[in-house]
């Protein structure tokens, strides 16, 4: 259960590695948005492998297809459905498998849970769920367009290497310029050195994404159970490799003093703004107006070639060695979910706030 | 909206600072579960003012009352009502602060979201609310009873003072010793001293809190958008101060090569167990057996009783001095909301995975 | 579970006849709408026993106290919470049925499904739940205020006294003139005696409720599963007793032709309205500024003072004699029940059609 | 919003008559279920058109195809994507009514919601969303097989042809043999010349649908909100041209006394059973053994072939006159779809029964 994410602007997925498709339905669309098919497709291409060196040379044409809700390039208000055949599955490349659970992927919970396993390329624990994700975020996206609201996400660490400089240092402008999505030119490039590190070594590595949001109005989010934090904390933590999730001070914040901590508020230019920004553009879980931005963390792949130890369905400890084309990093090709999920959390939180007050 | 937590094991709540009462209902308690109210009142007595000489000295009994779905000591299936009235208000304390926005609180927020705000003590924003969560908690722990499923917080840094021990060096019998709820008897005493100085420079400081979850059963979490570690995200972002959340190897995880973070399963003594626990107890969403730990950073306390710089209704700069019975670091009674929010995610869990499987 | 209604006007109750308190928490009121107490004791005075010779003359003062959401007579956008002490609960009436099962009631039902049973005055099944509702809808209808928004329900049978007049033949304003909630006086009188020939034969009896909405915007009802009449009928069938609900045309509807049936549609001073309205106000699920109108069958009180065959947990065929203070007829204290639920509905489709559109 | 049903076992559609395709997502199946795709492909030739004399002669093939959540025949506990593409669409015969709006259809509700309406067959007003919930409905009749509970739905009048005998009374499994799906062959024969004269008419006529469920564990269904006939209700009103429902003795049992009313239990045959069966199946909102029957009123097709008055895009009184293929009568194309809704809020009340008891 549990495949439906979000309060009033829903994505619903469903899909496995080698099924038929992944799919879903955004429901929640408000009537009257343009919707661009192409510009989703162009947001696919940004997840899709084989975009790259540093990528699993998988060739994944991911075409996307819209099956309802959008009427002469418009949404209608009904539920928007869509799928993404899956063409390129080699079933045979996962027979290995059937029987051994990798270490650190789902076979072994999952086959414990359901008593079954669709053992083919990790069935629903494959990243080509996050498909879906990015279709329902590129939707999510054209439902602000216009709005003059901004959602970038970009790599700010691979393995060892963090880029040292804040959001703001940086021209994200330069972002889909490197092939690591790291607008630094002179750390993208240590990055990518590190990733073909990692792959020459039958090894994978792990990163950091920062997302920067800009231009949200005042007021949304929640005040209880889903403040804002709240939402994007439990979008990103959904995404398969994530093992944390910070904003604004973060966990650099719980070893400050109130009195550095806090954002003085000042009024200027006609507006309230605050003169730092811990907070994180984000005070009692609602948008204030600031910039947000959050980092999140990836563990490195769990699929890497070298030999491991486990453990096999007739609880035999052996030993295992994975074939196969496979992202080193999942990084670069998480940038986009990220933003994905993130727009989606906005786009519900923007219906939400529309019941915070009267008139009607 | 959004005042409801859980999907199948449900809490909503309601109250504000200095409304008549806080409480809320819990549905989908299963019947049959022992209901001990004395055990939820010490609950409450972990997370209440007045406790030691490092949190704020107003003295609250928050006397907990439960007022349904309870017979003869035993749940009956029906929503759990339940209230604590609010009796140590003053409201005037917070007269002067009706005109201006506190740096760092929701005040300017939640006046901008709704065009009205309960100005006294914070409102709904107050920390008041958090005793519904903790009487939440309390209930989904009694659920849990008998199955040795234990959930553990302790503080496990205070400003710049880390305790440097993993949880598995610690004895976590020993963290109610000490009022700043940290196991380990030195730190402990950094800890304290580290709050007695922020308060006594007016100032407070942040923190942050270690849970662990031991025994929980293979097959918790849902696959897709409720991953157990998604569900505790959520959940412990959801709290008011919080900042981040990270759970097994966390950010320090986005460092490692996957050789190094992956663990190796193996078949001992009857079990599949892993040599190594990265993955912090999930894989996959879903719960493998071995320990869940996370760690969660608290910002320093917003209310410091320093002159600071605001914006008042008017749009006027202003200084604002505040005054007051005030937490200097939220961390020590934040132990047993941390504790609570996990055992409301993990009731639920174990209701959701109720529907994993045929037969039924 | 399932203790809450409604998608973003949400309804979440707790409370048993013999326990401490009914009560509940509305989460999704918009901030700015005026509270009025009184108003809401009103509409509880309306549903209390004791009112009037053909109810229960048990006394139930049913005082209602709003613990938060509210400040200075407005609502804030966060939940309401509210509560109704039980006091006048004989816990000693009810210990005969501790060991057997009411015909028709939910005694068996109840300690199937959860292996225990409140049995005292039917637990969570007792009529005191309907107190919640009535709170909840009142504080719905403070919702539309202002709107022109009506909803207005009478008694249309009893037994087989059956109002043969259309709502538009009668003056809705006389209905509180009624004991028995009919604003006919003819039909009234006969109805009365009706009731009072069942009670005197220690029987019960059925009845019909009508409600009409008037003044509703046309939008509000979603396309799909959540068609206004759907929502409406999901909220009747909730109720207790309720064995039936038809609206526009109903059961009559199916036997006729689609020519007779179809309502034209006309546009005179400045709208578009239909001339016959077997539509009963929906289209589409969708509602389209016609009158809505429907009807609601309840089934005689299960409770009857006739001794009566039945089975007890020992599994023995037995024969019950009840007593105490019962409704011979649950339809008079039902109406504001209906209304009630009808307000519910529509403050929640309110709120869900305010996502219909762009720009936001 | 609110294309989904359901709590635990939950449908979300899509699809509108004239897009790509309609399909849906079921989520909450648990994983080992049989699933067969030609039992599914059965359940769609029951209510796809053409299939006889007395529905529209569109031949529209139907074709099912599942997407994801289905290993080597059994379900995984993952969502289960499927889809039916529009094959047979005639967009042109639709132009005439872009700027009419159609009495008694969606045409003008939806464009004011909306204010964008997909004219082309009536877009998510189409019967083909039907499609999904049969396809939904089959897969829930799939988790039941093996438990003895029997579905089954049929055509109990036909304007005003009314099948007088109870369902006791009538041999259910001669249903098929029926093209109007009235299980006695006189009153068959009857109901078939009333569709036939109201097609020879340019016209359309209306019918009732018995839907009868036998051999439900006692238990289903929740106490409040929720109640079986609560959610039956919401289901059956959430068909297009539905207008009423009732249970047990609905809207009859309002005009009778309790004493008759009352369904005396009694132990027999090792079973706790009722003499009588007013209440339906159904006792505090619970399924308590004995059969569940309902009956469900449908409105004559809105779309008739005689001229018609009503109102353009423009605000002009026009006259209006449609053409095509049409059902003269829905009901014996909507057997399938009653037995399909019925069988969802079985699948859902027997997951949301697993949560009411302890142990886990």
């Amino acid at each position: 259960m549990s495949n439906t994410f979000g309060n009033i602007f829903r994505l619903t997925t469903f899909g496995e590695s080698h099924g038929v498709a992944v799919g879903g339905v955004v429901d929640g669309m408000p009537a009257g948005v343009k919707i661009d098919e192409e510009k989703i497709q162009a947001w696919l291409n940004r997840r899709r492998p084989g975009q790259s060196k540093i990528t699993t040379p998988r060739d994944e044409k991911d075409q996307v297809r819209l099956l309802s809700g959008v009427f002469e390039g418009v949404s209608t208000g009904h539920p928007i459905g869509f799928m993404v055949e899956n063409t390129n599955q080699h079933s045979k490349d996962y027979s290995n498998i059937a029987e051994t659970y990798r270490p650190s992927h789902a076979d072994y919970t999952y086959e414990t849970k359901y008593g079954i396993r669709d053992y083919r390329g990790g069935g629903r624990s494959s990243a080509r769920e996050t498909i879906s994700r990015v279709v329902g975020g590129a939707l999510a996206s054209m439902m602000m367009e216009g709005t003059g609201i901004s959602v970038t996400a970009y790599t700010s660490a691979v393995g060892t290497v963090e880029l040292q400089k804040s959001y703001k240092e940086l021209d994200l402008s330069r972002i889909e310029d490197s092939i690591v999505r790291c607008p630094d030119a002179e750390a993208s490039e240590q990055m990518i050195a590190e990733i073909e590190k990692a792959k020459a070594d039958k090894d994978s590595i792990g990163g950091v994404i920062t997302c920067v949001v800009r231009n949200l109005p005042v007021g949304l989010g929640e005040p209880c159970f889903d403040k804002l934090q709240a939402m994007l904390a439990h979008a990103m933590l959904s995404i398969g490799a994530v093992k944390g999730f910070e904003y604004g001070s973060g966990f650099a914040g719980a070893r400050m003093r109130g009195s550095e901590h806090n954002d003085p508020f000042v009024f200027r230019n006609g507006k309230v703004e605050t003169e730092t920004n811990n907070s994180g553009g984000i005070q009692g879980g609602i948008s204030n107006g600031e910039d947000i931005y959050f980092r999140v963390a990836f563990k490195p792949t769990a699929t890497i070639l070298k030999e491991q130890q486990t453990v096999n369905r007739g609880r035999e400890n052996v030993s295992l060695t994975m074939q196969g084309r496979h992202d080193p990093c999942v990084v670069p090709r998480a940038v986009p979910i990220v933003e994905a999920m993130t727009n989606i959390v906005l786009a519900d939180a923007i219906m939400m706030n529309r019941s915070a007050k009267m008139p009607f």
